[in-house]
């Protein structure tokens, strides 16, 4: 039985309880809404030692931190360096996106290394293969991909990307009006030339039931990808994108009825006042189920920024019901990460989901309103101890100015002018 | 004449043709929206070698960088290399927020090396001279007051925020309900102390029109300062902060009626799902005269990053309609910020304004398709030369990675499974 089943059983399994009791909600209403799929609890049946994470409605809002080796980067202790950067900020899940080395072994240590969610894009590790088999690049073998999904599965990976809502229908869509970046998904990009050249369909949309017997077996949590996110502001939501979208909530219903958790994902580049609209789509084609989104970006601009262009669009869109943001690291569009650009990736993520949740529900404004009452004190390791990240304390040592005087609270920025101490005792 | 006096004869001055043809707008659609108060361009009378801006809807976001000295950080060239970081990242604006040194002296540094419109608080000068002169720190001559602002618009300082909108029905206010952070502007303190100990009204409020006059002479532009914004998420929206609201928008009446150019200086720390309703009530509170916010900081929490949490609540708020912003660096809270960090400041603040000006006009999206057509013609020369900060290529550089082969123009986040190369051609 998976999660699905037993949530509709009123069964709450020990990561049903866990969740319940981290996010401070009643067990019966959180088995309620996994049985309808609107939450999910990404844990595989034969993943140990997880940390499980809730997502969708109603709970915190959650980040991802992407990592994984590629051609020019490939060296496991360096990935095991960026996982423990994007733990030690906080991440709420991992996705290991490897396209070079040994797969496996990677995978491996990373899922040993891993308390949280890991999820993974399996046809990268067929895109893998085909370069080491054939001269084809853009080779399918139908047989080998469930293989390697199954795999995956037994490995104990908790959610996997699978690109099935890009159809041909979409790929004649997207003939019929060029796009500025075209098809900016790696997975979304292969499967759509696939498709081209040998003018057949998606073979994942084709063997979606293969797919969900797997992920039931091993109670795999399907992420719905979104292979025609659109790449560039100019492409939001185009017919294509909005094809996919429509595809995905087919798909979304078909997993809720087999018993198998889903999560949709989103865009992607897009100017900000569509995020919302972008949002609400989601959530009604896919009869709201957990939205999951890259970004997104707000700006095409801002190379070694986009921590920041994805955090203002993150917040909007997890303000607007996005339940799952993955992260975008200041590297982007520009190669893969460093350790220190994971943790900054996280963090900006991370004040994007929370300034989201604080407007979802006033439980989350809590910690922002003890933050303030040590601020106004004055109370610096009160400040430090509540700090998103208390490393930037180190940093910047409010008090430790080489002017300072000693029992002087005030920070360096107003000194005796400080706002908080002219008023003091007077209103 | 002011420039408001000239534009209500039809007179476009040097300024307002500069600024009309950096914007790309029609000067007598730009000369009717400053005779109506609606545009204002900051240019003192006596200031010498200025790149004017203009400030208001219609216009592109303008971004201003605070700098300026404390008692524990005090040092000229200091401050003349944050003046040069924030030019140097694209600032429009700069205020100097002095409070430590011969005030004078650093102030005329910076107006001589700033080719930008410059900013001061000019009450600032008047805590300073407090201290050296009198032992009752709380304590206002207004002679003295009016000395100051009068001989900073000899000087040529193109805009000075008065907190003329904090009155002493506020201070009551305050009373009546208590905020968690209480007053955290230090003007706006500096003046509610005043007003608690004396029992009186706020003299800038009571001698406005002695203000306006001297603004009048020298053309200041008049920045109503918001000396009770909001400093933490749960003091946003409060009865003291929306009366001071209501002022200043009789204030800003008084500017237009004798001539005088205002902006409306807005908050500050706010729930994001606040910000667009604050921006209308400045709109329409203040007929239409440009609006100046700090952040919005959208969450407490996080030290160390404030110039994310401004860039979200930047962002949204210019998008709702807010026409400047002033950056905050990541030290904000914790000390003065270094160089760099007025640089990150800067680029953060100049990502939400754009940001927002995609979706105010899609003129300003040309940019964005300029920089995806490069982008997905892997065509890294034209993305540098593209990017809003070319330096960010220098550090992660794309194609330098050791194991890149010679001629691949693929970056090493995807390498040879690069989704644009995977579908050229085919689709």
């Amino acid at each position: 039985m998976t999660l699905i089943d037993k949530a509709r059983r009123g069964q709450a399994t020990p990561a049903v309880k866990q969740v319940a009791k981290k996010e401070g909600v009643d067990v019966k209403w959180l088995i309620g809404e996994i049985a309808a799929g609107r939450v999910s609890i990404p844990a595989n049946n034969n993943r140990r030692g997880l940390d499980p994470e809730g997502v969708g409605a109603g709970l915190r809002t959650k980040v991802n931190a992407n990592i994984g080796t590629s051609r020019d980067r490939c060296d496991i202790r360096f990935e095991k360096k960026k996982l423990g950067a994007a733990i030690e900020a906080g991440t709420d899940a991992v996705m290991d996106l490897s396209t070079g080395g040994d797969l496996r072994a990677i995978r491996r240590a990373i899922l040993d290394a891993c308390p949280k969610p890991l999820g993974t894009v399996p046809i990268y590790e067929l895109l893998v293969s085909n370069r080491s088999k054939c001269a084809d690049k853009i080779h399918i073998d139908i047989e080998e991909l469930f293989d390697i999904i199954e795999h995956q599965a037994e490995e104990g990976v908790d959610f996997m990307t699978i690109h099935a809502g890009l159809t041909f229908k979409a790929v004649e869509l997207l003939r019929q009006k060029p796009r500025v970046c075209g098809v900016v998904s790696r997975g979304g990009s292969f499967l759509a030339a696939y498709m081209a050249i040998h003018n057949c369909e998606n073979p994942l949309y084709e063997n979606f039931d293969r797919l969900l017997k797997i992920c039931r077996k091993h109670d795999v949590t399907i992420s719905l990808g979104d292979g025609l996110r659109s790449g560039a502001l100019a492409d939001a939501h185009d017919r294509p994108m909005m094809h996919e979208m429509i595809v995905l909530g087919e798909l979304s219903r078909a997993c809720r009825e087999a018993g198998v958790q889903a999560i949709i994902e989103g865009p992607g580049h897009m100017p900000l006042d569509q995020i919302e609209a972008n949002v609400k789509m989601e959530k009604s084609l896919c009869e709201g189920a957990p939205y999951y989104v890259l970004g997104p970006l707000v700006t095409d601009v801002a190379p070694g920024y986009d921590h920041i262009t994805s955090a203002i669009g993150g917040a909007i869109a997890a303000a607007a019901g996005v339940d799952f943001l993955c992260y975008v690291t200041p590297s982007e569009h520009l190669g893969l990460p460093e350790p220190e650009d994971v943790r900054r990736g996280v963090m900006a993520s991370r004040i994007a989901a929370h300034a989201a949740d604080i407007v979802k529900n006033p439980r989350f404004a809590e910690w922002d309103r003890k933050m303030s009452v040590a601020r106004k004190a004055l109370d610096w390791d009160g400040q430090k101890a509540l700090a998103l990240d208390p490393r930037a304390f180190d940093r910047f040592q409010p008090l430790q100015d080489k002017k300072h005087k000693k029992g002087d609270k005030t920070c360096s920025m107003c000194g005796e002018y400080c706002a908080y101490q002219l008023t003091d005792n007077v209103i």
